[in-house]
């Protein structure tokens, strides 16, 4: 039977034009906003200007802080720890996708933590230390896809001593105040992009879904009904990407597929982001590209040892029927792929542009991946655990 | 385009056995907890002695506070702020089923609410004025069905000035800091009320299903995920009342049902409800009772107005296909109305044991109802609006 714990404070402001509310949403938690954002996208696209308009009609003023790379940086996030400290800014604002709004979250807390920011990552070889304080942060999504808006999570890339290893953090004190999500933000988000979204999304779903193994059966009606939505709306946001409706149910879908009310009562272990960091802190690929080429991947290396499961996600998710057990799993996860090859995403390692890695980028990804974690029999968590030729073999499924 | 604003900062601590961990989740918010119970049932079954002796284990003082009937009344809900204030409790702890768990919000606002408390309350007559404080609040259900516990919700029923009028007050501090729920507190529950309970959650999850007008699909999706696992599991905890699992699932299911998950974008008006807490408030039947014979009253009454969406109920729920929408339609409900027969529900007037109302009743009813909630145009909101003939109707529909 189930046990678990569920919490998540973070208060979600959702609406096309709520970004005009974002003022009114900070002001209860600062004065001075650290306004953080990526590349210049948000300004081209005048949502930057809109959030500074309204941040400063509530009389909140802007310090911006730019620059955070797609795959986020820990060099990055501690210049913006300095400028908050430099500024006195009393509140973060992440303006952007995922890789803003993580960087956020991290500044938020890195204001606080005492000692190496590094420790604060989770690394196989040594004790995480977790954040116990951070300054407020509120999230405005431009980009339907990592739910990082309404989630305690964070994924960095530690870039010092040589090294280059993407990791992550969980922690109670990285919960947004707020969330202010408007869907007309993400109306010029191009295909591709919006299909990588879409990819994330899914993989944030069938991750948890194929971690229900304790049988915890809303949760899993639940993914399954964001699966099935997605699988309506997204190619409509794909194609239409002006589409307000279609951009919204997506970015709701986004939400919900990782603010825990899916995870609830399921140890969530996603080995397939976790090789996929590895693989996009490589090669700089976008996340969700990386995710639709290894997720269909481990899926049909994992279909081996939980045929039954699979065969469940085929008949509610695609309405697959007749055959074997195993027949119906195989089938389930080549619909998948067909489907995300229909939104645009590509499915084969060769399709990123990255060529076919050579056994020793192999090793390579397998064992940094390894690096960040592995249980005490030295595998890569998940259902099944996977050793190291086992991620070698899901990358040679993925070629 | 929908447009909501999302908020729910209540920790769940959930699984078989936590009551254990009562007392280490109320010590962080007081020393000193009115414990609110019911008749005496949570004393037979042991469920206060574990109380009791985990609040004790952790530091924390226990002044019991018992009586708080099946539909609680305001006049008790007084004397236990009198007690709260007479003692000196900086925290209310409520063991029992969702009349303990509402009283609790009640009380822990009363303590601080200026004037008469009878203002709290929805009332179509006059401004409703919210609390705007409360003492912390920590729920521990023993019974599957309101959602109380993670919910800010709580109906009262009025019992001053010689009237006796069933209402309801939803406030942001009237959320529980922390719901510790053990469905194995639960399995003493009879089949009778077991079954009561299942009502009372499928009404929640209908009444939002056909308040999703605006065509919010992944609310959809999940409300169908809760009625499908209650038409799995429900049968089970009513036939086998010690299968903690299924315990377990139903208790999940009545937490999800109406905790603001799937009501996230959907104004929620629950006409069965009202019209519900008229007729307890009349005649003291069980809630989930009188919901089990309201609800395909009402469906029958509504279809006319709404076959699409009642005919993707019995499409999704029940399978059903061939003829014609209405014909559709019609079949969900009679599956669904047969579905509260079999797991023992009364689904007429007549087996609540109360006789036909006669014709004046009726309309004592209606404008019962009337008096707590009414639009513009005097009619109790819903998707239809409804009349006080339309009221008269559907409880003609439910002889």
């Amino acid at each position: 039977m189930m046990r678990f714990e569920f919490f998540n404070p973070t208060r979600i402001i959702f609406g096309a034009g709520s970004v005009e509310q974002l003022g009114d949403a900070v002001r209860h938690y600062g004065k001075k906003a650290l306004l953080v954002i990526g590349g210049g996208s948000v300004k081209r696209s005048g949502a930057f200007d809109r959030a500074v308009s309204s941040l400063e009609k509530a009389g909140v003023s802007v310090v911006e802080f730019s620059g955070i790379e797609p795959n986020p940086r820990l060099s990055t996030v501690k210049r913006a720890v300095s400028e908050v400290l430099k500024s006195g800014c009393d509140v973060v604002v992440g303006l952007g996708g995922g890789s803003v709004m993580d960087a956020s979250k991290v500044i938020a807390a890195g204001v606080y933590y005492e000692g190496d920011l590094t420790e604060m990552f989770v690394r196989a070889e040594r004790k995480q230390r977790l954040p116990d304080r951070a300054l407020p942060v509120v999230t405005v999504p431009t980009l339907a896809a990592t739910g990082s808006e309404m989630n305690n999570g964070s994924v960095i890339t530690i870039d010092e001593g040589g090294e280059r290893l993407k990791t992550f953090v969980m922690a109670e004190v990285l919960y947004p105040r707020v969330a202010v999500v408007d869907p007309e933000l993400t109306v010029t988000v191009p295909p591709d992009f919006t299909a990588y979204g879409i990819s994330d999304i899914l993989a944030h779903v069938t991750e948890t879904y194929f971690c229900n193994v304790e049988e915890f059966p809303i949760q899993d009606r639940f993914a399954e009904g964001i699966i099935l939505t997605l699988l309506e709306w997204g190619p409509i946001a794909v194609r239409d990407g002006q589409n307000v409706d279609a951009r919204a149910h997506v970015q709701w879908a986004s939400i919900v597929a990782l603010n825990g009310w899916i995870q609830a009562g399921i140890r969530l272990l996603a080995p397939v982001h976790m090789i996929e960091h590895t693989l996009s802190a490589l090669y700089d690929v976008p996340h969700g590209a990386g995710l639709a080429v290894l997720n269909p991947a481990w899926m049909r290396f994992a279909l081996r040892s939980a045929p039954g499961r699979f065969a469940k996600f085929a008949e509610r998710i695609f309405g697959v029927t007749g055959g074997s057990l195993e027949d119906r799993a195989v089938e389930g996860v080549k619909r998948f792929e067909d489907f995300l090859k229909t939104i645009g995403c590509p499915t084969r390692l060769s399709e990123l542009g990255i060529g076919d890695p050579d056994d020793a980028t192999l090793q390579q990804i397998a064992e940094d991946t390894l690096k960040v974690r592995r249980d005490r029999e030295g595998r890569l968590p998940g259902y099944p655990a996977l050793t190291k030729e086992d991620i070698i073999e899901i990358l040679r499924l993925a070629m």
